[in-house]
C-alpha cells in the first residue's frame, strides 16, 4: 500500500509543492514538485485568489492520502509572515474541504527528520531530498525542495493527522491500510 | 443608489461579519450583523472550513458591492495574530473569487471614520456604530460592532478597491453608478 504524501511550503510570491509517494518499507518516490506563483504587484486578493486555485489544482491532481503544511511561526520574517499565514490558512482549508487529512510540520522538524539535525542548513535538506529521492540534482526553486522535505518528513514520522495536530480526525481507508502494511513491515 | 458593503473582523473563534446599506447622501441603514464562530477544540484546518464557509454564505446571501476587511499586523497579538491571519486570507480569497472588490482598513482608519478620533477605544466605536444605524443599543457582541464600524467606514471613506488597496481593480458597475450618484449629491 503506497501512502502519497503532498507537502506545501507557503508563500504569496512562490508556494512550494511537493508530492512522494511512501512504500510501506519507507522507500521514497518523486511524483510531482513546483510552485505556484502570483505576481508581488497584484492586489493581494488577486494573489491569493491565484496561490488558492493553484494549490487546489495540484491536490485535484494528485490525490494525496494527506498533505503536510509548514507550520509558520508570528515571530518569524515579520515582512513576509502575514502572507505566508494567509496562504497556509488557504492551504488548511483546501484540506478540509476535502476531507484529506492535513498535519502541521516546524522547519526543524523538517530537517531533522530528513537530514537527521534540526539545525541542518538550506543546502543540506535539498542535498538529502535529492539522494532519498534518488535525483542527480536538489529540485529547484528551493521553494520546491522544500514542499518535497516536508513531504518526506510527514510520510516518515506518520502522516496520520491526530500525531500531527493533535486533532481528532479519523484516519482515512488508505491511512489505516497504509499503517498496518507499515505495522506488518517492522515484524 | 444604494451602496451595499459587507465588512469583516477576522477572527477564528468569532468573526464580525457587518452589512450596511449607504445612500448618495452618506445616511447609512443596517441590514445584518453576526458572527461566524469556530470550536477552539477542533482541529485548526476544521475551523479555517467552517469560518470560511460562513463568510461565504453571508456574502452570498448580502450581495455586497463592496467588502472591507480589517488590516492584520504582524506587530499585535502574537497569540492569536496566525489565526487572524489565515482568516483574513480566506475572506481575501473569498472576494477575489466573485469579482467582488475588497480594501483592507486599519483599526485606527476605522475609528478615525466612525468616531473623528483614531485613539477612540472600543466603547466609543460601538456607541457611534449604535448611533449611526439608529439603534437603542450597540450591537453585541464587539466583533459584530466592529465589523458595522469596518463597513462604514469603508463606504464613508469610498469603497472603490484601488483607494483602499492601491491594486488596479476596475469599478464593479454598481460602484461606478454609486460614484456618479456620490458626486451628484455633491453639486
Amino acid at each position: 500500500m503506497t501512502l502519497r504524501v503532498l507537502g506545501i511550503d507557503p508563500g504569496l510570491t512562490r508556494c512550494g509543492i511537493g508530492v512522494v509517494d511512501v512504500e510501506p518499507d519507507r522507500r521514497v518516490s518523486l511524483v510531482y514538485y513546483g510552485v505556484v506563483r502570483s505576481d508581488p504587484s497584484s492586489p493581494i486578493e488577486e494573489r491569493l485568489l491565484t496561490i488558492g486555485l493553484g494549490l487546489e489544482a495540484a491536490i485535484d491532481e494528485h490525490e494525496p492520502h494527506a498533505i503536510a503544511v509548514e507550520r509558520v511561526f508570528a515571530q518569524h520574517n515579520l515582512r513576509t509572515v502575514m502572507g505566508t499565514a494567509q496562504v497556509s490558512g488557504l492551504a488548511l482549508r483546501a484540506a478540509a474541504a476535502r476531507t484529506i487529512p492535513v498535519g502541521l510540520r516546524t522547519p526543524s522538524e523538517v530537517k531533522a527528520a530528513v537530514t537527521g539535525y534540526g539545525a541542518a542548513d538550506k543546502k543540506q535538506v535539498q542535498t538529502m531530498v535529492a539522494r532519498v529521492l534518488r535525483l542527480a540534482e536538489p529540485p529547484q526553486p528551493a521553494d520546491a525542495a522544500d514542499a518535497l522535505a516536508l513531504a518526506i518528513c510527514h510520510a516518515w514520522r506518520g502522516a496520520g493527522p491526530a500525531a500531527a495536530t493533535g486533532g481528532a480526525a479519523a484516519l482515512t481507508p488508505a491511512q489505516r491500510a497504509w499503517a498496518a502494511a507499515e505495522r506488518a513491515s517492522k515484524r
